[in-house]
């Protein structure tokens, strides 16, 4: 039996669930995912506030993707309440929520929780510390929470010149652990500052990252967001994302190369545009494979769900196939 | 391999739980209980009354008495948020209800639960009708709601003349089954209107249970509730309940004849005296069992529980041995 290889995917969210859903159906995989702990806004963020947990949600959505449940058990974890007091909570969130208040420890709430799920592979916090994301803007406004910094209109207005967490925030040891023995390791795609930049943030993952021999993959998103990634190309994803991880360590680069269809893109219209990929250009550092990397499928709407998701989306077999081919 | 002996355990809530938990233990039982559903108080009339949903409480201690899982799942299940939102939420009760509106059905519901908690045995909720319950009281006074009957001083002052639902229910098919095919049928203990009687008003329950060639016993409640049952002999509580269920069905009561201590006896003089137990003799329709029964061990207050729980409980294992003997 040849050994597995290791896939680390740092990210957190929709983007990590779409990678790691496609990664999953590679059995000669061992996955893991690092998971940004800076979300607080929805159902999760109303649970960190109201009991002083670590947000479930990012984490719960890669839980669900690793999951060899079947398919009702699945959805009960994605489950929204809509109306009455629960509203807006996600049933998985008060899952992990509930474990973690009873046990003291979010780490035996994500072990009780793959047990039940039978998650295949590891979901690991990038930290255990309870910190929020905090914006300095280009007007010198300071903006604190991510769900603040993706929703306040001022910056979209003004854009972002530093982000940083309120508090200092160790990295989680079993999160190194993974980085160091990893074969392979994916970040993103997800949104700039409340899924990626959040795990580089936090001390060490970096470094750890840099010392990694790992093959090392970024997967840029499709869509940009106003405010936050202005007209980005491609390549700016990669230059804005190696300001945190400092020097350059990505051996390649995977992006989308299909226009959205008109009828997604014009719902998109308030939000932002696809990112540029017209000007691509290999470089002597990395390597850019370009291709078609979308999802042709709407996603329904959630009843419920109080937060804005992503309509235009990553295909997971069409993304899994060319990270796969790195590996 | 002799056959397993069929019980089955009417009743619901704590007193179920008890006498569940106890005759677990004895590995050649199969065992099965039938649980009203009329609760519309705490965590699960907050569910019924914003989610439509049945009700689980009852249902939940049965399942966690029947559980096979760990202690923390166990505990996971009673486990109640206190302060924010959620608070009062018992855990369990939100998965239940959780499962019930996404599938649409109570019954998948349990299925889905009694795997996930490895419940050796059934749960059945004696009806799938959602009903409340209603109480004539002897001063003409209709009061609403099992949670009402349970705690509106009126109940107290003036006494129940009449109980009943506020519309047909319906009993639930493999609830009939499971009273034909059982070996032996416990009745109790239980709060006397919200978890024993509700059982017999829904339909063909009282006359499926009249027929079955099982061996039927009663077990006596340890405490009388103001109002509800003033000043109950033993034998009152089988007459009341005979009242629903005629003609005469108990071939056994097994009822408790130690007197609690003066320190848990002072916690209750607001609620209820013990049931009298001295002037019991036996008669030719019933064999009664009297034995001393107490659980001395005081159970701890759950934070955040909302509920008034019975402090003076059955002990479990000493419950069990004499059902057991009679089986």
């Amino acid at each position: 039996m040849t050994k597995k290889k290791k896939v680390v995917v740092i990210g957190g969210g929709t983007g990590s669930f779409t990678v790691l859903s496609g990664l999953k159906k590679y059995p000669d995989l061992e996955l893991t995912a690092i998971v940004s702990m800076a979300d607080d806004g929805g159902s999760t963020g109303k649970l960190r506030d109201e009991y002083g947990v670590l947000p479930p949600g990012d984490i719960r959505q890669c839980l669900v993707a690793l999951s060899n449940s079947d398919d009702l058990m699945r959805e009960l974890f994605n489950f929204r309440f809509s109306g009455g007091s629960l509203t807006g909570h996600n049933f998985g969130n008060i899952f992990i929520s509930a474990v973690e208040k009873m046990t003291g420890s979010f780490n035996d709430a994500l072990k009780v929780i793959s047990l039940i799920l039978n998650v295949k592979g590891q979901v690991l916090p990038v930290t255990l510390a309870k910190v929020h994301l905090v914006a300095e803007l280009n007007n010198g406004k300071i903006i604190s929470g991510q769900n603040e910094i993706a929703n306040n209109h001022l910056v979209s207005r003004f854009g972002v010149k530093k982000i940083y967490f309120d508090k200092k925030a160790k990295a989680n040891p079993e999160a190194l652990r993974s980085i160091k023995e990893a074969d392979l390791i994916v970040v993103g795609p997800g949104n700039f500052y409340s899924s990626l930049i959040p795990n580089f943030l936090v001390q060490d993952i970096s470094g750890t990252l840099i010392k990694s021999r790992a093959k090392k993959v970024y997967v840029c998103n499709l869509m940009n967001q106003y405010g936050q990634t202005d007209n980005f190309s491609v390549s700016d994803f990669v230059r804005g994302i190696e300001l945190f991880i400092k020097p350059s360590i990505f051996d390649c680069i995977i992006y989308n190369k299909t226009f959205p269809s008109r009828e997604l893109l014009a719902k998109y219209v308030d939000e932002g545009q696809p990112v540029l990929f017209g000007q691509v250009q290999a470089t002597d550092k990395h390597k850019y494979i370009g291709t078609d990397l979308l999802n042709n499928k709407i996603p329904k709407k959630v009843k419920g769900d109080t937060i804005q998701r992503t309509l235009i989306r990553h295909d997971q077999d069409k993304l899994a196939k060319e990270i796969v081919a790195l590996s």
